[in-house]
């Protein structure tokens, strides 16, 4: 089973502070160039892959979806999208274990969670057959460059701001310190991500290393320092067939 | 036009004696990986990009390849590979600028090579073009981890060796000392490179961030610190049709 973080008292405090949290998209500086990827909503049926406080959902269900369903791991998270409402439905289940129904879906979302799941492979062969030929998988993680490192963290070196970059070959487990104490995230290149999907089945639609633009560092000088190493990476996929 | 570093004698002597210069295919460590992204050279039409002396032009004759055609910018390369003979065509020709005849391939190769280009996107378009539908567009490339930094070199922190990673999002020319002094080539992201392989519209088949296995490290131990990052990225492209 994942580690369920989200339901630690200090994490969940610390997470719920982040501007993400409290403005929803509008306050993920990746948003943009994700919303640039997807289909228009209307009429799809979406499931949302670590929904968190249910902010993709809500936005799938204002675009007319014709169904969303949000699935989480934490207690606390879902309790706070249930009470937003919106007319979608919430389910609580392990990424790591979690079997949809076949074909039931149009567009596969996951925000920032799929570096928290061991068996990557296996959730990539899950998504795709919970799709209908077609349909779609747009997810978000944590880049590779910034998930390596065991200590992660910009150093100075010859006057100049770094990240030391190592053990990038050495997939798997990762333990860092970000809100608290031991928080478990799975290291795996961007070429094993790649391939589980195609070995899934999938076919690749994009693929971005995401950092600021311009005009948001200029909003934000202190994000500057994102442009030395991407800190997320977007992924498209579809299932072929229509 | 594309720096023509290879004739330049300091650079093409330190290269000559690289192990991958004398041993050929066998002596370049990635080559089994890249083999195996290969289809059987029987009966195919094949052309190199970046041909150099020419090991590959004759392994793809070896293999009972229809037609090999070697291209490169280096005089001194492209007449030591026409001293070896083996029924293939070579032609001088700059990258950067090489238009080769439509649907004229069913693989298109290139080993170490796409990194001296500037205009990434232009050449994709144009081995798009010259393949035939179900061609196959297989490269390697120096890691983009491998040629973002400016200054690219291990340094200890922490007791620990790491890669001064920087200005990974900063694309664009990169003059390092690497045999010679002042070679040129381009840093682009993974994302930029396979988004320009999708747009020129292939179907991505494989990427595989490459660095020595255990079994390699056991023979040589001095290419432990590859794992640590990347050295380089392998990548295998279809263009769609049959």
């Amino acid at each position: 089973m994942a580690q369920n973080i989200y339901d630690q008292d200090d994490f969940f405090a610390g997470y719920a502070a982040l501007r993400r949290s409290r403005e929803g998209l509008a306050g993920a500086p990746e948003w943009p160039s994700l919303r640039a990827m997807l289909p228009p909503m209307a009429g799809l049926r979406v499931v949302d892959l670590g929904c968190g406080f249910g902010w993709f959902c809500r936005f799938a269900a204002e675009g007319g979806a014709a169904s969303v369903l949000g699935i989480d791991l934490s207690e606390n998270m879902l309790a706070t999208a249930r009470a937003e409402g919106g007319g979608i439905a919430y389910e609580r289940a392990d990424l790591e274990t979690l079997v949809l129904p076949a074909a039931a879906f149009d567009l596969a979302y996951s925000s920032l969670a799929v570096h928290y799941v061991a068996d990557f492979p296996r959730l990539a062969r899950m998504i795709a057959a919970s799709l209908e030929p077609g349909g779609h998988f747009l997810f978000s993680m944590e880049h590779q460059i910034y998930t390596a490192p065991s200590a992660p963290g910009w150093i100075d070196h010859a006057g100049r701001r770094v990240w030391p970059l190592a053990a990038y070959l050495a997939e798997g487990e990762r333990r860092t310190d970000w809100l608290a104490k031991g928080v478990i995230k799975h290291h795996r290149g961007i070429g094993t991500v790649v391939g589980a999907l195609l070995a899934a089945g999938f076919v690749l639609t994009h693929l971005v290393e995401w950092g600021p633009d311009a005009a948001q560092i200029a909003a934000h000088p202190e994000w500057a320092p994102e442009r030395e190493r991407p800190s997320f990476l977007l992924v498209g996929a579809a299932r072929p067939g229509r």
